[in-house]
């Protein structure tokens, strides 16, 4: 309903100021004292609220998960703990956990998967962080193929999956160390790559941050990048990527 | 022609050994001595290559473009300098240089502008940065709605753009200072958010590093970050969403 | 007593030279071996001496918290552990520790709460600094209204709270991750912001310092920042602004 | 004119319908094109707008200042260059520009100057940042008291000037090189202290980085921190709290 | 033994070849395999070699401790954990260990305390690397003053022990946060200032980077700085200095 | 006099009110509204006040000379610019300029050179920073020795001048590039050594932070360090050590 | 089997299409699901894959374990826990844990020791590094001189070692703190110098970054940095050029 | 000459004392006074001494030129400027002067050029390093195959030259940007690896940290790293790893 239809309804007397006011002062979530859940936000973006459940104590996670639950017949976190599984199974025993994305989910009905999102990692350490992004797309409904342990050291475990990788509509690569992966992808493929640094190394990488210079800095075309470690954040984008693709996007009329 | 035709055009005798030899060695690129042009790119990746003018010597920088503009019938190219333009002209007097996007082309035919993509900016100090991402997306033939100096500062000027911003493919949310640009608009839009940390600032921005800090933490969904001033990766990935979702992407058949 | 008064006196007989001396030499603290207690601070500033809790060895906190009591009938620490706590609780039986603030005090009696703070986070999991912030900031007499969990990546949360921001006397606001609040806050009201950056995210917020520079950055009007998680800090200096306000202060006669 | 007013000035035809769409819809920044000017900004925060002069085309920023000054009688900048005074001179002769602090304005008439902010600096050479605040606190309305070169290498000249120092409503402490000023002062005075590091210095200093840390780990209480050479930050909220204290807050009358 | 004198007694030979190669090819070292001690330092540098006990292995650290007992009758440890101290007290009960300083220790003879060396802190936790600094200052010889909890957010108790400051060969000066004790003591004292950055603070401190850009920067003079919790390398350099202060230097006779 | 003395002469009426007022609120500085001059910087320190004359503007570095000069009958500063030598010669003919250690002086009467202070560098790039230590001290009466060119890299250079080195007391190593000259050097003698990075070098230097971190981490004993590029700083420190060990120090009676 | 001789064959009909297909298409890895095992890479770079074992998961670690030992003969892991030493213990009694340096293996024959690489540390903290680099180039075929704890704060250590430096083809530099371990010994040799920084230190050496930058910025010839506490990269390395040393390389005989 | 055999001499009366203590203090440089040219250098280590140019004075510069030439018949040095080569020019009209490269050097007579190096680059930006390292390379004997423009953005540019680095002793890898060119080259050649970052890009490159902290974290073994643009640094290192290869190197005999 526009401004104007609710502004001629109330001329009309079709709805009253009180309800107008309502309208105008609409507060778009739903207030849990600690948390604001953000109910509108399926309707704004197309996809529903996710939970970020590290560091977030029991009882709070419990109830917003319940909460979530009810209100949209499943309920999705990210970086939770065994431990927090383990509490949510006593209240929710239809909780599923994955250990390596540290997933926390009830999922209503399996989504139907379209499209197609190519999750590859340089290496073995860098499929958690895959893991989340690559589920994240599919609780979001994408189809993923997964490319682990192409790094560039080994260039040719890379070639060999050409033809995987060129018909993608989005490729995440997931890359800790010195994060070159997103670079030699970003060369050889068409479609937009979300690079992922990880955390993965030691030394001067210094907690991903070498990983996330060097996918900045990436010298091929149509790469960006998200936080270290943050596939959650590289599966959603691609998601997004990814229905634009399969369900098409807005073409402006005007002009 | 994939691997398997050409080895059974052999087989047949229809190609010869040093034809299909070439093939399986092809050199997908124009050597020109200093510089290497991929002239497969195009085909590979749907883009024309783009050249990064700076610090190009005059006289590899006119060649290079003499070449492409040879070979393509129109070339493009980023960060030149007046200077840089003044000696094209000599040579390419049909070249065209814009001061603000530092961009010099010679555009072939105007291209068709199709989807949309929304270029928008913090401050007035970013549009160098936002005109070189609009630009070369519209190069690459997409449709651009420019919304300048809507930063967090007076979000009312950016809330008064809602209609436009939603009804994008892709927004490139470009902004220096603190960046937090983007994820206003990543907390409003369901589209992909490409954000662009620029330089602008001064203090502890330390040239952009507190925009891209920023843009890279965001608590919004659906943004990536492209390197600090890089209107032209933001511009070039736009397209490639924008294109997904006005020509449609793949949809894997298989399963 | 002025410089000149005293010296009036020693002339005039009124006051020992020993008493002089002992005035122009005093030592405006308690010396308790290992750490000397700012007894004269609650008058030089307006505020009580607060116990930085972390780190003081048993014995040491115990005595200071004793002290303290004894000459103030109240005391207020910060940053305690919940092991701290129950050291003192066999001493001082009356204090009280509060798990998220981490405050562990002694209070004389409630102070009248005047002017109006508003501590607002933009996630749940900035609500331990904001409550040290807003804590301390009661503790010392302010009014204070909390706004909780109204973050960037959803706008309208906190527009739909803009009556109780426009309000204040001062802001204090909390945030992690990119840190963005501040300037949007910033933006929309008329009395000072003071910023607490925290150290809530993970990757590139590099343990608050993402944040920090956003905050530096801000290119709203009217916004200072405080260390990383600082919330004491962001406390006390609210109330210095709030108090400025309620109480008034000084007009410069001269001139 | 609330909400609820509005409507019910619709339903009882005071207003059309288009009046009140108007209304819900405003856009209070004045569109120019490249720039918005924010003509709301007195209204919602008390102060003007001001002008951030570097880097602004010439022909931008007398637009600027011409349209400021037709409808505000007034107008000022700053980080202006010699060279942006030379240009404004031609078409607004009378602009005044000071050399130190770089600001470039048309001062209505001189403000009446009420409460009292000192502001003070380590060294000569962090003088003009404190200009910067000072001249920016005087335009709003402040009165100043400048203490200059009263760094703690010294420490009795700042002790010196005590009385004026603690008679303050506010505090703007400047200092490059280590920056220890701010903490001298936050531990003698009761008032808020701004804290504004400057680039003064070499080496170890990075640019600035040095101070903006020293302030930020301040072990005084009450103080808060600006970017690195932001006078104009720091006078603008130095302003802020001397109004306050001058003409009062607000006192919820709730509860 | 001067090379001259070697050569001149080979020619007399009154020392073998055999000897004098020796004498040239000397080492000055015990070898033990893992480590080499460094038995000629005390002769090179007059200070006995001090063990980092950090780290090294039980088996290791324990023959170390015997072999320089053997060699010294005494022997100086620092970083050493409560740990370390239990091990070592089986095999050498006459072990001494210093919970705050983390010092282990065999003392052969108390040291007769010369000169004047005073050692501060900013605050009560800066103390273990105070006591690291003053302990092996005392064990080298050197007469102590302590100054601890003295820092810059109360100047007037740092002010009231100027006596004691000013009558010191050497001060060295151990802050953490933001570490402004040093400018402060160095502004007010005419010795040599070392100044210690301790890793105290958090936030913004980055684990003492903080205080040690503050101390890099001093604007006071006289002022040199080891690295963060040093406080074994300040006992080390202020006692060196303070023994030129009271045995004399050296007199350059030439010219 | 001391406190108790002027209060008795107050008492006796030996002094006035005014001038015991006086005394207790004495300025130990000159006023001269741009900045205060340390007039009495020689009495505490034993060191007149140095120029740091960089970015000081010609009039104001011009009275400042004149003001030294007249009261002290010499003045020495550093970070001269030519430009700001050519100025200063028309006023003060008698003016001397050193373009490699860029200090512009007027010397009264050469000092008595006492003790010994070696001053050497790793390469010949560090030259400009170590004449400004070695003219430093002389000015403030050391005797200097000169060893450059004898770093690390060639370590037979450095072994060649141990003769030199040992003699000293107090070494000042200056080195830029990685910096390691103070560690070896901190090695070989028993005197405190300074150590000063100089940001000589390219790339990894970081503009000197290489060299400070080596300096800092040094594993060798009696190493302090001083500012990036600060000669003078370690010029001042060394001739205080210096002093102590030529003219003795304080000797604590008490026990 | 180059490409023509196959096309040749194919034409000939010696080989079958599918077969020339599956030479064109090959896969030179083992495809584990989880891991590609990179089965040429002995062909490729002479050396056989080293398994990084930190972080894999027990069943994935044994599995690629009893994989490449069935196939090799011999497997060789770094980074080993204990922990999993006692897994793989468990199902392949033969493997050898050392816990100095890590190194988990079954090795196949002791191999023949050629050439000699000289490891060297500053400290013995050093060792476990340097350990991994000696034990890996053992393992590939080198011989292994080893001088530990000769850093630069004793240098006579270092040059008593003299005749075995120089008398190797390649020296590995292991060194923490200021790391100038590698400079000198990069002064002092004429073969390549591969310095390891470690993580050995605390405070300013931020977890090896002192040392690296350090060894960086050599002002010796001839260094190359490998990442901090990387000894296996560093063993790598010196085999690699040990072996050039021994078996000679190529010449080119074009020209 | 050994240490045993002069000592044999000096008992024989062969030479004399005087000549045996010449030879124990023997001091293997040229002293300039401002300088001390190594010129044991190339019978240490094999290699002549190269004159880094960059910031030294003219006539520094003149005379170390004129001086080496005429012991050595030839002098060579690195980052000269235009500026320089002209200055010498006139006094050594035989001078060479690369723009590109910027060496300035007198070379006697052509070297023989054995071996193998490839050098190559990421991008034409990179030549300039990569020419300092490949012409320092030849000069110093070394054979030299030069790769332009082969980055990993198109990748196939690299592969298609697999037979020329496959045949190389040593592989310089020089590329700015992401350097992800040393990884990609480091996981196809069998030969070792030396990676030069170049400061080439911009934004989050950070002056070629971002290259550098690639290189260092390489996945890939056999890579090992130098200073941003050092391209002397890996042409020395390449030319002693070449000719180890070459001549062939030590073999221990002893065991």
């Amino acid at each position: 309903m526009e401004v104007r239809e609710v502004l001629n309804k109330v001329r009309a007397g079709e709805i009253s100021v009180e309800e107008a006011e309502k309208y105008f002062k609409r507060q778009p979530f739903e207030e849990m004292g600690f948390a604001k859940l953000d109910s509108h936000r399926e309707i704004r973006s197309g996809f529903p609220e996710v939970i970020y459940c590290s560091g977030k104590p029991d009882a709070f996670l419990v109830s917003i998960y319940q909460k979530m639950l009810e209100e949209n017949g499943e309920v999705f976190g990210t970086r939770a703990s065994r431990h927090q599984y383990e509490i949510m199974k006593k209240v929710l025993p239809q909780v599923e956990y994955d250990e390596i994305s540290r997933i926390l989910k009830v999922e209503g009905r399996r989504k139907k998967q379209e499209g197609k999102i190519v999750v590859c990692t340089a290496g073995t350490a860098d499929i958690p962080v895959a893991e989340e992004a690559a589920q994240t797309a599919q609780y979001f409904g994408a189809k993923i193929c997964r490319l682990y342990d192409v790094g560039v050291s080994g260039i040719h475990r890379l070639l060999s999956h050409m033809d995987e990788i060129c018909s993608a509509n989005c490729v995440v690569a997931v890359a800790g160390m010195e994060g070159a992966l997103a670079s030699v992808v970003g060369g050889l493929v068409s479609c937009p790559v979300i690079a992922v640094p990880t955390s993965v190394g030691y030394g001067a990488n210094f907690q991903g941050l070498s990983a996330l210079l060097t996918m900045m800095n990436s010298c091929a075309n149509g790469i960006a990048v998200v936080n270290i470690d943050n596939g959650y954040g590289a599966g959603y984008l691609a998601t997004q990527i990814n229905r634009l693709a399969v369900r098409g996007g807005k073409q402006d009329e005007r002009e």
